[in-house]
């Protein structure tokens, strides 16, 4: 097997413009895409089915850059191929505001498919495309008709492999047998510390085997054809997912460089670049690509006819199936709800509002999800492997399984990370909503694959149950108590901590309507009263707080989330028989409630003057960003213990949150005293 | 093989305890502990040494139980070997201030070598134990004098196999063939959704071979003699970690849950206990355990014997090795830091601080270790491989690799998680002060450890680098916005932000001084310019916040911390030439500062009349805390450019601060007027 002449100057293309972009940003990482060069003309160079002029077209082959710092080798094949990503954004590489970032990053450049760097989050992200394709595929595809048929491929590296997410994602993968997952993997043998054998000497091969892959290789990764054929191979036979391992060599053509840590995070200088032109032969300045080679990069003519066969076999789906089409286009294409969601969404909250029930807030979601779920087939649910305790299915939901992908909720196994990154994945793919339930403690295996969601406005939506003390005899390790506040930190994430079932089905909907933001869901394990509204504190509950029970003139105001909500009310209560007013407030989602106007929030907080008081079993840090003056929460680990008992040990009782009211206007008249 | 009668009414003595503290607390986990009771019988019934008298000889073998969920068998292992734990805390299993809480606390319960529950977590604790064994062996044993000789055990389910964090443990501890670590795999097939077959289909002997284990079974773990008989021939061929698979029924013994989910997580109920009890042939009452029985568990006797064979042999060893032996004394058994110590460290800071020197903060503690590492050989450093950048190494630290265990400087590989909970598991095992650095975004993959640290109070310092948008090109996934205020939100853990190299030896100090607390230092990537300080201030650094600079009557304070704290005082600087006084606050550590008394803290906050403005690029919502009306810092993603271009387009320079100081005193004093 062997590589031509034209592919060498192909592969020579993308070394040149990597090593060029690194150097002009004086940052960067040549060494990964000079080594995966040939793996990329195998990939790209004919096999990958695309189209630049159309990076939306909803059945193209996905490819996904797992090993992100090779980020130019991306962008070079994004330009060469004909996306919308000019010589010009190469020169910006790294640079303020230019399409061509450090790290890939999906919805800046055209042809990301998803945000990469933090590693083996791509490659999960890439089992999440294999498995919406599958999922889809099943749920729209019929004989004769294969709108769905796409494969999704990911670059990897040594320390993709190395992380722990790795591991979750392809155990899932291959228990799932997602065939059309290609993975092509970069074994140079070098990581930043040096050669990997001292810290990374696994049989990579035997381990994908135990997961029940097909390993392919290894094989020369510098041999254009050999790849090419393994991955013939590799959709050949596409029972299971596969691997394909290429052996490279890091910054291979730079005869100073290649094979060392050295290639890996730093330009290669002046001096090697010329010596790397020389020894590849490779005689053009820099960013300049002939002609010959731009042609035979170029993938657009290819592309479009490529789409418009799919377009033309669409258009016989819509003849044949026309309502399945429809369906498709709205959740596909134009990432639409179901035309009656408002309206039964509306009917929903009302009808829960009415019912007054007193539940658990994980009861209260599952609830909502019966009544809207049926009528929403882009929701996929599932759960870390707590379904009967996180309650994210429903009645009818049936179960997706190796051999059977028609159900809507998903054992992701004890594998929160994964879980997160593949949900995300699927977001990203299109046509499926993914939810996902866990412990809330155990947000924090997941918490970068949220924080990447958050980056790529993706909507997927963390049911995270059990989240507080009340959690009970489970003990300190399950118990959250800065989870909450600390989840608020992400920029771009909406928090909800419902207080009763209303407020839950508040929040439900509004994650669903929510396209461009993930959501966490933090519900209790503890049933909760509900508390009365009007029909317009129902509607207000949106905007993520407001003013649950006034009174006139409030000598402070109670400010509460979540299961604390009662316990604010009943303070009221109690106050209100000692002549001392109250307002509550219920703040059930804090970036909500921050997104509004400034009237409004002043509105429902009241002046500076009243003290502000908040309640949350939680970090208290937070408060002081709303105004309180003081609060009660938990800022020390739990115990383990029934629930009850460890909200009177903690204090979280009406009548120690009337005690901290009085003692905060005590304190609050003492200083004005002396300030005075 | 078979089960002797003693062995299987030993074996029924666990499932009656389980299953009946379990029902007494009517919550709880009683199929683990009664699939896993054989299994238990064959380690703790003779092959584990330890010596229940005392929990802390430092040479026991030690025990996890990664399946936490477990904990019952712990419990009644522990109480029936004969440690101090009474039957009357197995009765008060799940309660309030017992010592048997839902999962296994260490520090709480004696016995009990790591908190578990959070899975993955024991499993990768196990692995740390197996290597702080390997090196301290190293810098202690002496031909002829193995005083360090012992084996690290750990117990796991399915669950613990499914999490990403089993990956980066297992994989690196079969690349340094710790070969004492012994795995005891409790295969019963079955998760809380139920049978895994749907979400969990690893080949798992085949992984782990791949990973370089000796893999013994799959046999029959309800055989005691066939587990026991595979523990002798792991521990016989120690060349590699052993993974021992157990083919197990959860909940076996109970004629209607064996086999099956239910068995997981709930009690069985009186009238299923009374059949188990039927079907096992156990007629004794709840909590009694024969007499017989009890004989044939306690392990007293024959610890001691251990222990004081131990003890003859270390007092050869002191005769041998008086120089070692003192100091594995004050290592190992009185964890006491070197006794220059204190004198070394004040040198060092007072160097420090008289140096004035320009240095990145991580640069400034590389220099900090260069000057204490080489005195305090406790002191093991890592890197999740990005060593170069986060400067964990130090000038003759060497390498740990696989056959060569005298270095000091560890190559976790791009293993974030996997690091800090082995690091987790070499603190608790004693003798060493683990640190490791990563980038301050991925301390995202390890939050979970770093929360399990804080709760056990284990000594385990992060060196998170890159602490900011300071970090430039890399871009948004690695620029950590909202993390300095998150890792701020966990209880007991200490977070350093140094603003210069005086505050960062400080820090440093401090988290070698803090026996009982994690701590994370966040540095920069970028130079800082040294603050000058009074001798005085320089001690200050160590209260968490002092005054750095002082005005007479300042009209405003601003509080800062790390790179931004030269913001704070260059913006001094130009609003002394407005006629504007203010104070500048440092606020390198928020927890040290909250621990000190009010009159200290109300005393460099000064009175609340004079507003406060914090600076930090980072996450706005912590500075409520500290009574700030206004704040300099970054809400939302950072970019890919040049750190330069980043400060500036967000807004970090002196004159925007000069501006946000001139506009929160001219709303302020808005606001006072209308208030008057």
């Amino acid at each position: 097997m062997t590589t031509t002449t034209i592919q060498k100057t192909q592969a020579n293309a993308l070394r040149a413009l990597a090593m060029d972009a690194v150097q002009a940003a004086n940052s960067g990482h040549p060494g990964a895409p000079m080594g995966m060069a040939e793996m990329a003309v195998a990939l790209w160079g004919g096999a990958l089915r695309h189209n630049p002029a159309d990076p939306q077209w909803p059945d193209r082959d996905r490819f996904v850059l797992s090993n992100g710092h090779a980020s130019m080798l991306l962008y070079a094949l994004l330009h060469l191929s004909g996306y919308d990503l000019s010589i010009e954004e190469l020169k910006a590489f790294r640079q303020l505001h230019s399409k061509t970032p450090g790290h890939p990053e999906h919805g800046l450049t055209p042809g990301v498919e998803t945000t990469t760097g933090p590693l083996g989050q791509g490659l999960a992200n890439a089992v999440g495309f294999a498995l919406a394709e599958r999922l889809l595929a099943e749920q729209f595809n019929r004989p004769g008709h294969a709108v769905v048929d796409h494969h999704s491929y990911v670059f990897l590296g040594d320390g993709c492999l190395m992380e722990g997410i790795s591991h979750e994602a392809c155990s899932l993968a291959g228990t799932l047998k997602l065939g059309k997952l290609i993975a092509l993997y970069d074994a140079n043998g070098i990581s930043i510390d040096g050669k990997i054998e001292g810290w990374f000497a696994d049989d990579t091969a035997a381990r994908f085997e135990a997961y029940g892959w097909q390993v392919l290789g290894p094989l020369d990764g510098h041999d254009v054809e050999a790849v090419a054929q393994a991955l013939a191979h590799a959709r050949a036979h596409a029972e299971r997912p596969t691997l394909i391992i290429c052996r490279t060599t890091i910054g291979a053509g730079s005869p100073g460089r290649a094979g060392t840590a050295k290639a890996h995070g730093e330009p290669l200088g002046a001096a090697e670049i010329a010596a790397t032109r020389a020894v590849i032969g490779w005689p053009h300045g820099p960013f300049e690509i002939p002609e010959g080679v731009r042609q035979a990069w170029d993938a657009r003519e290819r592309g479009a006819a490529l789409q418009r066969d799919w377009q033309r076999r669409f258009a016989a789906y819509r003849d044949a199936h026309p309502q399945l089409a429809a369906e498709f286009e709205r959740r596909v294409i134009r990432r639409e709800l179901p035309p009656g969601f408002e309206m039964l969404a509306f009917k929903t909250l009302a009808a829960t509002a009415q019912r007054q029930e007193a539940v658990a807030t994980r009861k209260a979601s599952q609830q909502l999800l019966a009544a809207l779920a049926p009528q929403m087939p882009e929701l996929l649910g599932g759960s870390a492997d707590l379904t009967g305790s996180n309650l994210t299915d429903f009645p009818g939901c049936g179960s997706v399984m190796p051999d059977d992908f028609a159900g809507r909720h998903l054992s992701y196994g004890v594998r929160e990370f994964g879980m997160a990154a593949l949900m995300n994945g699927m977001a990203l793919h299109g046509g499926l909503i993914p939810y996902g339930g866990t412990f809330l403690t155990f947000s924090d295996y997941s918490r970068n694959a949220i924080r990447m969601a958050a980056l790529m406005k993706q909507q997927v939506i963390h049911v995270f149950t059990h989240d507080s003390i009340g959690l009970g005899e489970d003990g300190p390790t399950h118990q959250p108590v800065e989870h909450a506040e600390s989840l608020r930190l992400i920029p771009g994430l909406d928090v909800w901590r419902p207080g009763d079932a209303a407020e839950t089905a508040t929040a439900w909907i509004a994650a669903l309507q929510q396209r461009e933001r993930p959501c966490a869901l933090l519900l209790t394990r503890q049933a909760l009263p509900a508390q009365p509204r009007t029909p317009e504190q129902v509607v207000a509950i949106a905007r993520g707080g407001y003013v649950l029970s006034d009174r006139p003139q409030p000598r402070a105001v109670l400010i509460a989330s979540g299961s604390e909500l009662q316990l604010a009310m009943a303070a009221q209560r109690l106050l209100d028989e000692q002549g001392l007013p109250v307002r509550v407030v219920s703040l059930p989602s804090s970036s909500l409630f921050d997104r509004q106007e400034r009237a409004y929030r002043e509105a429902v907080l009241g002046p500076r003057a009243v003290p502000r008081i908040g309640v949350e079993a939680g970090s208290t840090r937070g408060w002081g960003h709303y105004g309180c003056v003081a609060a009660l929460g938990l800022d020390r680990f739990g115990e383990s213990a029934p629930a009850g008992a460890l909200f009177e040990l903690f204090g979280f009782s009406a009548a120690k949150l009337v005690a901290l009211v009085r003692q905060t206007l005590a304190q609050e008249e003492a200083a004005c005293t002396t300030t005075n």
